[in-house]
């Protein structure tokens, strides 16, 4: 428990919630002293009601009154730009927990306004390449052979502060994290059996423009997975229904949706790969794989507004490519003094964690942020720390090159509205 | 590992599918020695596209050949009956993982096929009784408090095996398992603050002729939560939106959803409840609050059929209203036989745990059914062993009073095919 408990009724003292008299307080002596009559409820006097349809009682939504929606990636096209790439990002200002709703979860495509559309029972996986038997499993045999059920983020390259995101889903949306089911790349590989020569892998799903990366094979042997369940059901279409490769804590482009083919090779290349950021240098490209550590505070965040000064929870997401997170530092006073925060739940490796720290608010402007530590003792650095590195002026305009997991500062104006702390 | 790692390629060897040459098997020479350009790759010669159109952008959907579904639970009434109790359950079955999609996430209503339409900004959570300061917390006053994030199982009383279950979403559909996040209620509790004379508590939702049934205030100051998150989002308005009391390990009556109202009382007493399986004597009552220890096999399971001998994984559930599952067993002979099973993932206190265990089916007649032990050292019982206990002779017709937590065994004929194994 890092955040220390305040006495009893603190947390919401001060609150404006409480001083509206409306909500928080105490209650007319006799409506406190009424027994659990229904009618006596407040505000139940006639509950709305809603038709609970056959198609929703096989197969429910959300209420109309919950909106939060996927949009399009600042700066990409739109997705009714057909046949070029698009990102779609998660709505984190609204995210509790640490699983991301599967309607919810970003995507990165190149197909523009269309997805592969797979009957599962015609879709095979072929393994190939250095291996003393390639074979062809179809989805019914990957189901029989033993199985692992892990929670993993993906995260796109792009995902990146910027001084122009106005949100948390427009600076950090590209990242999210499911529980996913499938088998160990291992298991098939064993299945298959390696070649000495067996050093590097490539995947191809079902989308041609993209992907066929080079991954090492030590990868593919100790925690790749290609993946038919998501979140307790089947893969979705726009993640790559029936069949998704992952490879945790690599950065996104590399979890192959749709994957239908993996070549084992002898050396590192990459083909049909339409992003600028990857190398044919294999020592280069390397360094891009591994994300993290990274995480970002999603209440309070921008475009947000705090009602008034008092108690709240500040909470949050941390990931690192490098295993489980360790520990998360919140600062609320713009990086002068750091409080260890909780987590809520153990953190898994190569999953979002979530974290918390409780905060009462003065009504002052101030700034607040986090930074993570994982596994290996890796730190999640400022921007003024990568800008030291790359010998560059740590301005607003500093464009951080490569993967971006610098610290994500929020602006808490007296007001209480919060906006992006990089241009603040 | 429970189960011993075959020899490579040990897995698929003799399965109908390797033995018919179209999908696991080597593939001709050329096939295997090309690369990976598209064109050539199995079965691709044109991938049908589907269309993402802006509403599935913004919230997404599960593929049209995903058609798994909740189902009226046998012998209730069917969800057109307006006004009556009907209970739809969880096709587990299909289950893969822990996390019950909220989509598919079981439910039971006396609402008929109206559900409470609830505009989250005019509900609010009343707290009063025996507490020095009765309270009243809107849903923006409950957000702003310290949260956790748990994975719990509900389970209905009326989830029981029965001869007649023709599969496990008859049997056992009634349990599934969500990430909640909420507020303790003992956080509530606190800033309310309990009189020395406060013993129970009563939980009043929007749904008049269900519910408030008394629960010990020890449970409250321990894990009870107030959930508004379900899986990353809203909690569903199947499963009450947008507040639901959660009570883990207690049956799934008391998860009291649209909670509206909680009253701290001094004495056991029940009211506006339509069920017979609660009592007015408070110790006999205590003693169905927790359920389980339970588990059981949801692949291979009643209505599958396995399309031959050679290797499975038999996956399956298992949990506990006393905490942690800590074993899980499954025999494939009929009980004469044990093997301990993996865990996949860590088993989480309240929680289904899914199990796994590698098996080379030799195609011949047999049952096979799992039982846990969870933290208590409490083990499944099988049928023989409750009806033993009551006194009875233990035939398929003999009806366990109260919560049934049996063993559930599945048949297996030489035709691969999968029954309920209380009638074989």
């Amino acid at each position: 428990m890092a955040w220390k408990r305040p006495a009893r009724r603190e947390f919401l003292k001060g609150s404006a919630a409480l001083a509206s008299g409306l909500t928080v307080g105490a209650l007319a002596p006799d409506a406190a002293a009424q027994g659990p009559a229904p009618a006596a409820s407040p505000g139940s006097a006639a509950t709305p009601m809603l038709k609970d349809t056959s198609e929703l009682i096989k197969y429910g939504d959300r209420s109309k009154y919950v909106t939060s929606v996927r949009i399009p990636h600042g700066g990409r096209p739109t997705p009714d730009t057909f046949g070029l790439t698009f990102h779609v990002a998660t709505p984190l200002q609204d995210s509790v927990g640490v699983v991301t709703p599967s309607s919810l979860h970003y995507y990165a495509t190149t197909r523009g306004s269309f997805l592969p559309d797979i009957d599962p029972r015609q879709h095979t996986l072929m393994i190939h390449g250095l291996v003393d038997r390639p074979l062809t499993f179809t989805m019914d045999d990957l189901k029989r052979l033993p199985s692992v059920t892990r929670l993993h983020f993906i995260e796109c390259a792009g995902n990146r502060s910027s001084p122009r995101a106005k949100n948390v889903q427009e600076s950090h949306g590209m990242t999210s994290c499911a529980e996913w089911t499938g088998v160990l790349l291992s298991t098939l590989l064993k299945e298959c059996g390696l070649k000495g020569s067996a050093k590097w892998f490539v995947a191809e799903g079902a989308e041609e423009v993209k992907g066929a990366s080079s991954m090492p094979i030590a990868k593919a042997m100790d925690d790749c997975l290609v993946a038919y369940g998501m979140n307790g059901e089947a893969v979705r279409p726009q993640n790559g229904f029936p069949l998704r490769l992952m490879v945790p804590g690599f950065e996104g482009i590399f979890h192959t949706k749709w994957v239908r083919r993996i070549k084992v090779v002898d050396q590192y290349h990459i083909n049909y790969n339409d992003f600028g950021h990857l190398d044919q240098d294999a020592k280069e490209a390397a360094l891009g794989y591994q994300i993290g550590p990274k995480s970002v505070i999603t209440f309070p965040s921008g475009s947000q507004r705090l009602p008034g000064r008092g108690f709240y929870e500040i909470s949050g997401l941390a990931w690192s490519g490098g295993g489980a997170i360790r520990k998360v530092e919140v600062s609320t006073d713009a990086g002068k003094t750091w409080k260890v925060a909780e987590f809520k739940g153990t953190p898994q490796r190569m999953a979002h964690t979530r974290f918390g720290l409780g905060w009462n608010w003065d009504g002052k402007e101030t700034v607040i942020m986090s930074r993570c530590t994982d596994e290996l003792g890796s730190v999640q650095p400022s921007r003024v720390q990568i800008a030291e590195h790359f010998h560059k002026p740590a301005d607003p305009s500093f464009s951080i090159p490569g993967l971006d997991n610098s610290i994500m500062p929020w602006h808490i104006a007296s007001d209480g509205s919060v906006t992006n702390g990089l241009t603040a």
